[in-house]
């Protein structure tokens, strides 16, 4: 995001709401504000560092096949300009001596527990899925929610789609849940799925929806589980999602509550628990989607038992089951293994199989493939 | 905040989504994760940082009267434990040989367009003023609405109090406008605007009311202004708010649309984007508030010289000027300034003087006060 302020104003841009370490240097002497990310016409990018007393920054991205050194000036702000990209949104960050850092200069972050790092935008020659279009946009609300659970007050983001405000048509309901170490926040900001929405209603390509995002970490303030099996912290997903999440939906949103109406995806660790709570609950979802996730054999023999016995009366309930993986991926024997074990169990299927790896661009590639299937 | 995750969980967090710095790394040799920040029950906090190959590890916060100095561990942790802290919501971050980076292990960040920086909550024997509580909550919905000005789509965060969406009431509308570098969410995440009037109208000291979150910023893709003059860039607010933002809000949300039911305030930058918006526009708003802000003598004659000429009319129509700032605030001179030449110009207004300087402790603070005062 490209922002110039005059001269006037650079002066106090460092020292307002927090002073920090920049508050110690007179400020006669602070450096000017560096634009980076620069994207250029010919899809290559300039990204920009200060730092004068590294040794080392190099450049880290999911557009790189491995990072990259930048160059030092003579005022200590290290730059490299790589490309060109091929268009689409990207995650990257610095690697500061050894120290993985986000972009300074750059607002739009990762929302994550963990790591920090920025995003970048390569446009192509046509508007993305993902661009901000001259098209109705839907709003976007965060809402608090009682966990029994976690016995907390956790947030939820929904997506109204356009008219909703105004109107008094009721939607379908769409439950899209986050991967490990994501937020409520990232199929937001990474993933932009009321952007992409918003472009496919506009080009009749998807139902209007409601989507709702949950932080799916489930695991805050609990006592660790005795054992390592994933399946536990499922089974608390699930408790939470049909227990408090849909109810709150559903009494505070017009949403058509029944199961035909009703999706469940989710990326990584978000698509484990959206397979799980999807099977679990066949009577209240039509459509389940897995990006880039799996359940074991172990896990959904012992807990489905039923939905394989009776194949013909799962394929009956299931509308959509999709599955979807990049071959680069970490999991993607997992994954295929699970798309395996479908087959065994002659249970009705759709599966994408894509180049690339466990990334946020398969994410929201699957996203947008599937945002066209839902309610169909 | 706290995560626990089984430790069957641990080797695939550091390779989801990103890969990034980590990716070169065999998982078997991955760290486990940092907690950081841990406040204790002494309100005393402990801040952890991995660098193994950093020199100098500084912790900088507003609680600190400067930097303090980290140690490291045999693993290459560098970890301080800091105080007892005087409870409040502080921004901090790590210095590393230097260079200022937000903390890796905390999701709590500083929305910003220039700096990345971390929030630590100390809280005390009674819940904070911003602190959750088993209150009926509000809602935050970001919408869309289209810049003439700049010529693009930008965003707005809305405040809706509790009971809004079952509810066919109308609300007074608070136009709260961000400071210089932040971002339309600062007052969300760093001011916690939804939390404090949850907790304020559930105590009845606050009137339920819709708060409108503009993006201030208004230089993003326009030239750069010829002269340094900062009203320009208030005239072009001005013209936003009132033809744009304005509008949208009246139509899309269940104000009520008359002067007495609109205030305008902001923290720094946005104050006085405030204070201008509001002289221009008294048929428009009858509550101001200037949260560590001003304008000049000069600005404030050039522009409202019929506000000054009749000061008995305009102290009739306003029903407020609230002017707050904290005594070591580097802006404390010109908004005392101010404060005089309201007196001057015989224009009523009420003052709060604090401890403290430019930062978000204080404009939390007297967003706190002013909330208790608007529209009474």
């Amino acid at each position: 995001m490209k922002i110039s302020l005059p001269s006037a104003l650079r002066c106090i841009v460092c020292s307002l709401g927090l002073t920090l370490t920049l508050s110690a240097q007179p400020s006669g002497s602070r450096p000017p504000p560096i634009d980076s990310p620069v994207v250029h016409p010919d899809r290559t990018a300039t990204f920009k560092f200060r730092a004068p007393n590294a040794q080392k920054v190099e450049l880290s991205g999911q557009f790189l096949r491995s990072s990259q050194p930048l160059q030092k000036d003579e005022s200590g702000v290290w730059s490299i300009t790589v490309g060109p990209i091929e268009p689409n949104l990207y995650p990257y960050n610095f690697v500061v001596d050894g120290l993985g850092v986000a972009d300074p200069a750059n607002q739009d972050i990762f929302p994550n527990e963990r790591f920090k790092a920025s995003l970048v935008d390569i446009p192509g020659e046509q508007p993305s899925m993902y661009a901000v279009r001259d098209v109705p946009h839907g709003e976007l609300t965060t809402c608090y929610y009682h966990s029994k659970p976690l016995n907390r007050t956790r947030p939820l983001i929904v997506y109204t789609p356009p008219g909703y405000r105004a109107g008094t048509d009721k939607y379908p309901a769409f439950y899209l849940v986050s991967g490990t170490t994501d937020t409520e926040e990232t199929w937001v900001k990474v993933g932009r799925v009321n952007f992409i929405l918003d472009n496919l209603i506009a080009a009749k390509r998807a139902v209007p929806m409601i989507v709702v995002m949950p932080y799916g970490n489930m695991m805050m303030g609990m006592p660790r589980p005795d054992t390592p099996e994933v399946a536990g912290m499922y089974q608390v997903f699930n408790e939470e999602l049909l227990g408090n999440i849909l109810p709150y939906v559903e009494a505070n949103y017009r949403v058509i509550a029944d199961r035909e109406h009703r999706a469940i995806a989710g990326f990584s660790r978000g698509g484990g628990q959206s397979l799980f709570t999807g099977f679990n609950n066949l009577d209240q979802f039509a459509y389940i989607g897995s990006y880039s996730a799996y359940l074991t054999a172990a896990v959904f023999d012992k807990h489905f038992p039923r939905v394989s016995a009776d194949p013909a009366a799962t394929n009956r309930q299931l509308k959509l089951l999709w599955l979807g993986v990049g071959k680069s991926d970490f999991l993607y024997p997992q994954a295929i293994a699970f798309m395996d074990l479908m087959k065994e169990r002659k249970l009705e299927h759709r599966t994408l199989i894509t180049e690339g790896g466990h990334t946020w661009m398969n994410a929201r590639h699957y996203l947008y493939e599937t945002l066209q299937l839902y309610f169909k």
